[in-house]
């Protein structure tokens, strides 16, 4: 057993209460005694400074986007010219490279303080789509990079199987390595994965709409629902999906996916930008999530989305980042607060340990694992823990703790993490991975 | 003479381009040569690892307000309610405690990367309005401040003489503290001012067409004018501003200052979020500035300002940290795009290049500081070095140096500053200020 004093520990208190002196018994991978109120660290017992967190949960990656930062700013554009870059980088990656990059990627997750990691994952094949000799091969990459990086994974094997709504829209090549040409065939080769550990699980995604052709939904939700695997999708991340979607079915994205059975309690809707009323309500009814990954949303120039609707319709949300334009927990939960403040002209639309909640128990409820995303026992030892020296927090007052992460901290002052019980990141550095260099080099690798 | 080889340098091209190996010869507080294409360092020069770019310039900052930071986020609430907190922190300062606050607030900017400062300085004069025995003691204790830690300070006298745009509302007792009473009296008081040095200058500004009446506008403006003094004034951050001015006026808060004479190439709109295409128009055509403050503005929910627009009408743009919710020029100007990102979804609205100018080149020309804001032969010697080593730079392309700082740099990131020649941070700390052990200490007496 080790035993863990943290000087302060965000409890999952929605009003951002934040506790002193709190003692956390760790054996395995298991929180198995929690005490508050000890003033002093006892004997034996390993010192966090700062506030502890639950493991901040990253509910929406595509790891190789990591290779993009700071290359796509170059000229004007849209989503779309920004896919076409994309679309180049993955067509360069093979599994070494896949796998250095992940790896590199995944470090650099933990060391800001993420511990469990969605990976919504759709680059399955080989170049022009050819199987790998193992079918699965790029999903086993993934999760041994996750492994090597010391973070929690929930594989999402993504379904991808048309270019648009449009029927007369060939795949590209480089989309052909997403697809598996039908769901009966994405299923047969999902069914073989061996994905399953006490760090990482194995969960399905439906691209979108715009990749999924409507019968195809339903076969993807019953395939989950029927194994009892956790379904996201990508939803309504920019308008022409809605606008191609009801000129197409007469349905808005969400609509569609409802009414194929996919909306449900194990159901997480990514970035949902751009929805109607209905669209609220129906995932308010469903008991769906909705993952919004603010920096990636306005980074590719996708808006804003509609939390304050999505919560007055009792919807929880999670946070992703997406695209990796910024791997920073913190830095997503503010810009949801921000931009409805930006929006509505109000503050406090959505409070510090509201926001807080997405990052770890909605988090950890949406990729599948109900025993992390808290400290409480009997939990999933997963925590974070952000020093207040830096001069970004100093001065701030321990009392309001949840606030001052939320709106002050970065990636930059988490000085502690642990996953399963296992130290990956203490005094601010990844413990296995060099993550600055190990990034460098994967990313030079593929564009040389 | 030192020798500074720059690996990377950023000389001021729009187009974002990054020069390779430059030597940058610095006498004194200026840099007196200038040498691009050297691929190794000299013998005896200093090695400035990353890319160097002219210092940082903050353009708008109200020392005080960083006493306030993780501090305001626990209710809902507005800009309104938020200056209530703010009022009962300018009720708690003393010239003691406001040295200390703003030694620390302003060490903390130049850890950042800001090289100047532009200080809208209001708090004047002791408890009830009392002055002190010097009128002037709260001035010069900001630009002991700025000298302590090391950045260059335009220090920008404040009118503030009303309450609101009613007559019949009288100052409240934190108000008494701003308002010399007369706009006569503000002028004598700023006209027996010795601020005047190589680091330190004078500028003026109205606070608002809130906080001072019409007949006192044309005043102001025409002390600045005659004394060739720089001028600024908070314009438009809040919807309720222009409805009041029109309601009394039958004009924009921007047209009643064009028509009391305050516009022109000296004069500095802070904010600038409300405007009409009537008012971007009277910016463009009178070479006036506007400071954008994206991080206070979301932070306060003033909302999204129109830097499209502004840009149009050919307005040139700085940028400020206003209330320190954060201190990073690289947040700052990466906002100003992402904010025009969300509400046009289009991306590349504005360049790396270009806004790196708005926080140099722009910004030292708002603060009067003409000499500065630049690499080149005969300009100030203050240099902003970003390293891109850390895991949110490390990948980026060197050739795309320019949007990888912009988009994608921390103020964690900053490794080396220069300030009139002086090295104030090297290796990523302060040579001469434990910054947040200050900032606590300062923040910690104020609210004790």
């Amino acid at each position: 057993m080790t035993m863990y004093w943290c000087e302060f520990a965000w409890l999952g208190e929605r009003d951002g209460h934040v506790e002193s002196g709190v003692l956390i018994d760790v054996v395995d991978d298991r929180i198995v005694a929690l005490t508050t109120g000890i003033v002093s660290p006892p004997a034996g017992s390993v010192r966090l400074s700062g506030v502890t967190l639950p493991g901040m949960v990253n509910g929406h990656s595509h790891a190789f986007h990591r290779a993009l930062r700071g290359r796509t700013h170059a000229d004007t554009g849209t989503f779309w010219t920004w896919r076409t870059q994309m679309y180049a980088l993955a067509d360069r990656l093979n599994p070494d490279t896949y796998r250095a990059l992940a790896t590199a990627a995944y470090a650099e997750m933990v060391l800001a303080g993420y511990t469990c990691v969605g990976e919504f994952h759709y680059l399955h094949h080989g170049p022009d789509g050819v199987p790998y000799a193992d079918p699965n091969e790029m999903s086993n990459v993934l999760v041994e990079a996750a492994a090597t990086a010391g973070i929690r994974i929930t594989l999402l094997d993504t379904c991808y199987l048309a270019a648009g709504l449009s029927p007369s829209v060939e795949l590209s090549p480089t989309q052909r390595r997403f697809s598996d040409g039908t769901c009966e065939a994405w299923g047969e080769r999902v069914a073989a994965s061996a994905i399953d550990s006490s760090v990482a699980t194995l969960a399905v995604a439906i691209h979108s709409v715009r990749a999924v052709p409507r019968a195809a939904l339903a076969p993807v939700a019953a395939f989950a629902s029927e194994r009892g695997l956790y379904l996201h999708a990508h939803v309504s991340e920019q308008p022409a999906e809605n606008e191609q979607c009801v000129a197409v079915y007469g349905l808005t994205p969400t609509e569609l996916l409802d009414a194929e059975g996919a909306l449900g309690e194990r159901f997480t809707a990514v970035h949902a930008t751009h929805l109607t009323p209905t669209d609220h309500a129906l995932y308010g009814a469903s008991g769906a999530l909705c993952c919004i990954c603010p920096t990636t949303e306005r980074d590719l120039a996708d808006g804003i989305g509609p939390t304050n609707a999505l919560r007055a319709s009792g919807v929880q949300m999670t946070i992703g980042s997406d695209s990796h334009a910024a791997v920073d927990p913190f830095e997503e939960l503010r810009a949801i607060e921000m931009n409805q403040r930006v929006a509505t002209l109000t503050r406090g639309n959505h409070q510090p340990g509201e926001l807080l909640t997405m990052a770890s128990e909605h988090g950890a409820r949406s990729l599948g694992w109900p025993l992390a995303g808290r400290i409480s026992v009997g939990a999933l030892a997963d925590l974070t823990t952000v020093s207040l020296d830096s001069p970004r927090l100093a001065g701030t007052d321990p009392a309001q703790a949840a606030a001052a992460v939320v709106f002050c901290a970065s990636a930059a002052d988490v000085h502690h993490v642990m996953v399963a019980g296992r130290v990956i990141v203490s005094e601010g550095r990844h413990r296995s991975v060099d993550v600055s260099r190990s990034l460098r080099r994967a990313i030079q690798e593929i564009w040389e």
